[in-house]
């Protein structure tokens, strides 16, 4: 049995005894009931996902991964191909919104190559950058396929290495991207995996105009069309219609729910990752938290088939994990909640008159 | 000229220059253009108020107003009033919501006694709690007035004080609240300031049920009726209708804005607070963040009076500045934005091909 089956296997739901624990005590809380909100469901989810009363949350990392897109001949992105490998360049030297958004969130930041177009061989000796390639870009998938099976299945097992290598030394895992031309091959999973025409799922990605969204939209169709992917199947959608860095995405939220971490979800590109994710093993989605809505269309139908609902609705679209760093704080925020608060009777304030 | 006067003399808007000078950068960051929504609007406010291309925002402090409220006597909440005294010992011991989510925001908290109802004598002389009492509770509003006109000054004269002191060693101010019953008058002043009606201004507070929703609504509208507040006089509404604590926070506010300093205002018992700030200094607005958006019905229309638009949606409704303190990371994330992202240029990134 190889990593990917391994790891599916291994991925059990949160536990509902943890999570009806954690509800008994946030219920107990000097606060109205449930005065929190959204943060004590977050709460009882990281109970239910870890198994514990005492979440630990205090070692975090965004994983970015970075991969290049053959659709880009397409004219699907304003930005030329060569920005992928200068973004990673400008993140190995700290100067990319994650860089200062993983600050605050109190996160590492590790940068995967999981298949750029570029040369990052310096970045890589140096330390910076970690190798996981796959492919020195994905192929074009208005024109065929953007990888082959095997290809898709070292993907998503490098993204699942990467998470278990991580594992000792990590309590909360934040996904993020970097790929020109990306927001196209997650349109074309949201498409598959949700069921809708690819104009419900297609956005402005970087900031396109009306005349090359219409164009992008076709593309998207296109790719869907030709490849026909079955949305049974997860390798084979990210196979037909993904990418590399997808790929590495989804894998790294199969390892992370394996071994039962949270894992922050960004935006738009790393949701197609999790869609696939949750294609190969639908328990996996009890370990995502949605990061942020994106400004992209289409984000919101990808959140409903998780059955998420995000933390944070900012406006944002950058990717690059931006929007997991920045939520890091809500999931510290939540664990704080399970073991800094006081009960009414610890702290001998008097309950509700009924 | 007293000491109210004199401040809200000192408030200034926004200035446009530094305002321009931060969008020129932010939109030359290595992004696509405006990819980071609200945070990048946040940071130009930023800029705007503290005249600067590096707003300081290390130093912060939440401050938690505590006041009773004489309108308890009608029943409109499911807490008896000893609560309020009994939090803000929980407050100084440390366990209560808010100083879970002010460590999470890297902020202090400091706990004033603006006027409760009990005896906070032994945590005043320990240090724990500071006291700027103006009396043993405000005046049942449903009855007559909450206070007369002098100890509102007072009490907003006690909320600049507070914010001039901490000035020095503060860039970030949050407002917080403590004090049983103190939905309805903050209902009230909504609907003094808004124009609404109090059906539509008054929510379930700590969780009433409907019942006691209706009873709440009459007492405010009764309170308003009774009381005929100018509602071009934020002094006389306060006196008529508000708390000491409201004061308070009003007084926080103008004094964060007379320093040019943003305030992260909490929700729906800050943001009545907000609104008569609002009433006294219009320009003050320019210096409020509305942290989130309350579940508290009404809590709506009373930042659209103000013209904001809250950071977070939560679901929270639990008030004593966990709102604030929730959203002082996204301040940090802002102004990192304008002194940790490089421009394309510095980065020697690509640009748009237009």
């Amino acid at each position: 049995m190889g990593l990917l089956e391994e790891t599916v296997e291994q991925i059990a739901p949160q536990d509902p005894a943890w999570r009806a624990r954690a509800r008994e005590r946030l219920e107990q809380l000097t606060m109205p009931h449930w005065a929190l909100g959204r943060l004590m469901d977050l709460a009882e989810d990281l109970a239910g996902m870890t198994r514990s009363m005492r979440p630990p949350v205090e070692r975090r990392i965004v994983v970015t991964m970075a991969g290049d897109h053959g659709v880009v001949a397409e004219g699907v992105s304003q930005y030329p191909q060569e920005v992928t490998v200068q973004m990673v360049h400008n993140f190995a030297r700290g100067g990319a919104g994650v860089n200062a958004l993983a600050r605050v969130g109190g996160a590492r930041l590790m940068v995967v190559d999981m298949g750029v177009a570029g040369d990052l061989g310096g970045l890589v000796r140096e330390g910076r950058v970690v190798s996981r390639r796959v492919g020195a870009g994905a192929g074009n998938i208005a024109r065929g396929p953007a990888m082959g099976r095997g290809e898709a299945v070292r993907c998503i097992e490098a993204g699942i290495e990467v998470a278990r290598e991580l594992g000792p030394a990590t309590d909360v895992f934040g996904t993020g991207d970097m790929g020109i031309g990306n927001t196209t091959p997650s349109a074309a999973i949201a498409a598959v995996l949700t069921g809708r025409p690819a104009a419900e799922v297609t956005g402005r990605g970087t900031g396109i105009d009306d005349a090359r969204l219409r164009r992008k939209a076709e593309v998207v169709q296109r790719a869907v069309d030709l490849n026909r992917p079955d949305a049974g199947d997860g390798v084979e959608v990210l196979a037909r219609v993904g990418g590399f860095e997808i790929g590495g995405i989804a894998g790294l939220i199969l390892g992370a729910a394996s071994l039962r971490r949270p894992v922050l979800v960004d935006g738009f590109i790393s949701t197609a990752g999790a869609l696939i994710a949750h294609a190969l093993a639908p328990h996996a989605a009890d370990y995502m938290i949605a990061a942020h809505r994106s400004a992209e269309q289409g984000h919101g139908p990808m959140l409903d088939r998780l059955g998420k609902r995000p933390l944070l609705d900012l406006g944002l679209r950058l990717g690059e994990g931006t929007g997991a760093a920045l939520a890091m704080p809500l999931v510290e925020a939540a664990a704080r909640l399970l073991t800094e608060v006081r009960t009414f009777e610890e702290a001998a304030v008097s309950g509700a008159v009924r």
